[in-house]
């Protein structure tokens, strides 16, 4: 092969089932030895977040909820356990709106629905929280599996959407650690030398998606993909992950036209 | 390496700048041959929309536009060329919305800002429609790949998109050739063996995102990325997007409504 061509590697890396309170950093480290694989500068690490919530001891079992009321109406207003729409107004940091199934929630600061919670790949009767503080587990994450393998590393907690009109999940950084996480090609040029009016490269989603490819949603029993020799921009420290404003926004430019009004009505 | 890993390759295959009215593939063909890749059965070969476009000549010189009313109108309110404007009126579907930089179109039935008009990567003074058929371009090209490389093969062009209250574009799927773009993974069971309620796979969306992260949005003469590795269904035919409807879809749901008022009022 050339050796000017660009390429990316990718490894599915399979590990037994996550459970509360493993190490998974530990557990990595047994999988990857299993497989051969030894990280080296640039690697980035893309890890479920359930399986690093599971890790994190942020299952919580239903049972042991007692929904208010305004969780009671909401829970019947979107379809969604009145006892699990407890815990995303808990977990939310906002709530506005939804469809039956979803609520559209900020939760940690990104766009979450149901604040991120789960019944998948959780046990029965149980449901899963998002990590804590994404962008502290990865930086955490990070800093060990660097230790151990002497080297500098990426990781990201990621997650799965949907996106707006498509049928299908694609990924999403919810926290990340050791590199940009989106690209500003404000100052590059196109194809014709022309300066690009407005270019930013979501490098850390675009990590995660490729990752999905081998993750899987269902039980794969790959927590974690390894990413060898993306052209990302390293850094010793975990960028938060920038969002645009609702106004900016070009999706939700109109939602927030629809609360407005919303808003008024209830006040007449 | 242990041979139970799964591992994905991605090769990015630099071309000479495609030009109105090039034989892409003949342009991919001569570079394979200098970056000595050999296409096996089930790589997938993702292709910059504007390079596909180009090459079918869908280059507007925006000096040629006469914007009408509704095109002056519209430019104004969204910031937009009015002769721009004029030719997203044109080729869009369905407009519905915006904000300033981008209106909001459903073209080609997928969710498109401006309805995928772009100055980036075109001659100075000069826009590139959107191909005129991705699904039909994506099943020609593969046709004619497969049957010079004599192996089963997958082609997408794909476009960047931004997501709802996140900087940064990621990749989609505009049309697609030789695989299933969408994974049902409703039938299969979580990793505690319980069924899984609701998901599906962007198997085609992920494949466009990782691309991107060799191609760039820039210059970097990068339209195509071969995909070798991913775990996809294979089909010799070339299924249609699947979309999902404007009232079950969790962004969008809202917007409806806004929608809805917007008409009420304008009857009023």
């Amino acid at each position: 092969m050339n050796p000017k061509i660009t390429s990316i590697q990718m490894f599915g890396i399979e590990t037994p089932i996550i459970r509360a309170g493993d190490d998974i950093v530990q557990a990595l480290e047994a999988s990857l030895q299993d497989a051969g694989i030894s990280p080296v500068d640039g690697d980035v690490f893309v890890l479920a977040e359930s399986a690093v919530a599971t890790a994190e001891n942020r299952i919580v079992e239903l049972a042991s909820i007692k929904p208010g009321e305004k969780a009671l109406s909401l829970g019947e207003k979107y379809g969604i356990d009145p006892r699990e729409m407890e815990l995303v107004l808990q977990e939310c940091d906002e709530l506005f709106g939804g469809v039956p199934g979803a609520a559209l929630t900020i939760t940690k600061g990104i766009l979450s629905p149901n604040a991120g919670i789960d019944a998948s790949n959780a046990p029965d009767g149980h449901v899963v929280l998002l990590p804590e503080d994404p962008r502290k587990s990865s930086e955490t994450i990070r800093k060990r599996l660097e230790q151990r393998y002497s080297c500098k590393l990426g990781v990201i907690i990621g997650d799965s959407r949907t996106q707006p009109l498509r049928l299908g999940c694609t990924g999403l950084a919810l926290g990340i650690s050791g590199f940009v996480p989106v690209e500003d090609a404000r100052g590059t040029f196109d194809i014709y030398g022309k300066p690009l009016r407005l270019t930013y490269k979501a490098a850390a989603d675009n990590l995660v998606s490729a990752a999905e490819l081998l993750m899987g949603e269902a039980g794969e029993r790959v927590p974690c993909v390894l990413v060898r020799g993306a052209p990302i921009q390293m850094v010793d420290e975990s960028p938060e992950m920038p969002t645009i404003s609702m106004e900016g926004c070009m999706y939700f430019g109109n939602i927030i036209k629809s609360r407005k009004e919303d808003t008024e009505k209830e006040k007449q």
